[in-house]
């Protein structure tokens, strides 16, 4: 009787693990600093993202990958604003894995970058689960979702390096509690940067922005 | 040499159907409505269900299954309001599945209602593609999220069998094209109901509860 040979499958985790190793590999060789920003649907990633195209282009050169479920729309929003951008559709799953992120990593003009932005899948649960090579997570939350969410949402706010609170311009119509928010933001991470902006207004982007020039290792 | 019993591990989504059939027999035993209200984190699923407490209790007998990975919070919100509740948490899961449904929906008092409304856990895209047992899924998106959003997660809005555009009290404050979203809704699904409402001033409420009421087979 022969011995047959056992195929071994190995984790997807692990997979995904190593994709992203590679992926820091790879930044490190060009000296590009990575974040993965993640929120909710409609939070407000998009509109960041336009307007640091409008207020960035003279300090710092980065590109974006979007990262979406079905459509280009939001990479056609960031093109109109000459950013350098790759749609990532996952084809029905819920965030980005790092595969995928490498492939559209490899493909960007990376001599000429300092810094890529990758726009998670809108959702405050799943892409926190997902390591994709990023040098930092950044949680994000619009005020019109209500102060609990983080203790709701826990493992993001957990998983990040730093929170946007967006939308401050719409405070003045809403019941939010601003302050509840921050507290409980800080029950989950006591020490990360918590910054408080409105894309539309553009209140708070300046100190968003010096804290992403100022990354370490740049 | 003996042979060895084999040990078969059904599918997961096949264990889930077989939890959602016996979900759907005991709710006709007792003759009970079942919907699975489904958005992102802070669409105002929990603020509708306290609205429908105030609106519906002497039409119809309702009970409301609250998913959250975290917290009671939103349990303790309906429970302010005499709702009769219970807390289904998926500790770190981004969606309700069948089996915990079916045990949370055997310890309600089953004789004594007409309809269990479910909340799913915030998330605009995993709860979708999970059947609980429940008669109808129900999509809802806040004007807050923007008008491409029945595009960019089209899953949901496929599976609904109606659709509810919530928060259109905070429209004068927004660029969001309401014509638009419903637009882009109709692209998904042409067919079902659409209500825009808002559980702050209460606009649209009555008709979607008369829809609620309205329900096949009860």
């Amino acid at each position: 009787m022969t011995t047959r040979q056992i195929k071994v499958y190995q984790d997807l985790m692990g997979e995904n693990d190593r994709w992203a190793e590679q992926t820091r590999k790879l930044l490190a060789k060009h000296r590009i600093y990575m974040v993965n920003l993640i929120g909710s649907p409609g939070c407000g990633k998009t509109a960041l993202l336009e307007r640091l195209a409008d207020m960035l282009h003279d300090t710092l050169r980065f590109a974006v990958l979007e990262g979406d479920i079905e459509t280009t729309n939001d990479a056609q929003r960031l093109a109109r604003k000459n950013i350098v951008v790759s749609q990532l559709l996952t084809k029905g799953s819920c965030h980005l894995e790092a595969k995928l992120v490498h492939y559209a990593l490899r493909d960007l003009p990376l001599t000429e970058l300092d810094l890529v932005i990758v726009e998670n899948v809108g959702n405050l649960v799943c892409p926190a689960e997902f390591d994709i090579g990023e040098h930092r997570k950044i949680a994000m939350l619009s005020v019109t979702e209500g102060e609990d969410k983080p203790l709701k949402y826990p493992l993001l706010f957990r998983e990040a390096k730093a929170a946007v609170v967006s939308k401050i311009d719409l405070l003045p119509h809403l019941t939010f509690d601003l302050d509840a928010c921050v507290a409980n933001i800080r029950r989950i991470n006591s020490e990360f940067p918590l910054f408080q902006l409105s894309s539309t207004s553009g209140a708070g982007v300046t100190e968003f922005i010096d804290w992403l020039c100022a990354v370490p290792g740049r």
